[in-house]
């Protein structure tokens, strides 16, 4: 059985905690809604916020809401170095000891010790495709992605839950290195 | 047989035409080297140029020497879009219909029609490799690289040349995406 999945290609973005959404943006601001994303619930707020490293910043990082219990940044390794921190590749939430970063808001800034992290490729997929396919949560896979760019990722981690849908989640160092877009299709390989 | 290679990184350079040289840096200059690269009488040059897009630009983009007959961008997809321009992905010197770009140099300005491109994945293979190896000039071959965000490249051509150091050339975005360094280890699989 082929196994076929939606590949959505992540750049770089923020989440806040509400302590932070409202040092950056003034006291009970609450996240606007840009766009829903794929997973249900999460969405692209109309904020974004400036971060800043000691070799480089990018002034327009965009929100993803709603707020979070701790504040972390999504950035690809190219943006890292351009940054000129040393993000590790984490899966997202797990923070300790990661990079730190100036985030810079309309109303004020704050400087997190940890929090920036290059997220490892990853697979969302609904309880249901996961029974299907016989994934469980957490396990490893092979997936191929592209065309004449084409490429295998080792190591893709499964996350299986009720509340996800069906999406691979690859960064643009990824998703350009192997030539593909937002919408491409993967293929599970094992 | 473990068919072991070196990685070399490629970020963004460019290579120069004698007549862009002078029209960038005056009449009858020559490049000078800054130190030599893998392949024999490739040289990194002291001198660097700016080259510009209708997105965006880069303000040092180092030129490789020596000069060759006809002048060529190479980008990773990421630069290409920051750069706002359509480069395709094409082995070095086929750079028919590629895209355009404006290049700076201390003495004038050129604005090229054709020769941006990204360069596809190749290794070199000293022709004494390639026999040993059972390797044909032109083939297609699948390599490992990487350790936990392992890749595997699919359609890795095979360049070889009694001129050529063994060495497996990526760009940026490649090398970002598998989390290796230049001087890392690749090996081949098929």
């Amino acid at each position: 059985m082929e196994k076929k999945i939606p590949v959505g290609v992540s750049a770089r973005h923020i989440h806040l905690s509400q302590e932070h959404v409202e040092v950056l943006f003034g006291k009970g601001y609450q996240l606007t809604e840009f766009k829903p994303l794929s997973q249900p619930g999460q969405y692209a707020a109309n904020e974004t916020v400036a971060v800043v490293g000691p070799k480089g910043s990018f002034p327009k990082v965009r929100i993803l809401g709603p707020a979070r219990k701790a504040t972390q940044l999504e950035v690809s390794r190219t943006d890292s170095f351009a940054l000129g921190v040393k993000a590790p590749v984490r899966e997202s939430g797990d923070i300790a000891g990661s990079a730190g970063i100036t985030i810079q808001g309309p109303a004020g800034e704050v400087t997190i010790e940890e929090g920036v992290i290059i997220a490892a490729r990853h697979i969302h997929f609904h309880t249901s495709d996961a029974e299907k396919w016989g994934i469980a949560d957490k396990q490893k896979l092979r997936v191929r992605v592209g065309g004449e760019r084409g490429v295998i990722f080792e190591n893709v981690i499964a996350r299986v839950s009720p509340d996800f849908a069906l999406d691979m989640h690859i960064d643009t160092d990824e998703a350009n290195a192997a030539g593909v877009n937002n919408g491409d299709t993967a293929e599970i390989i094992d």
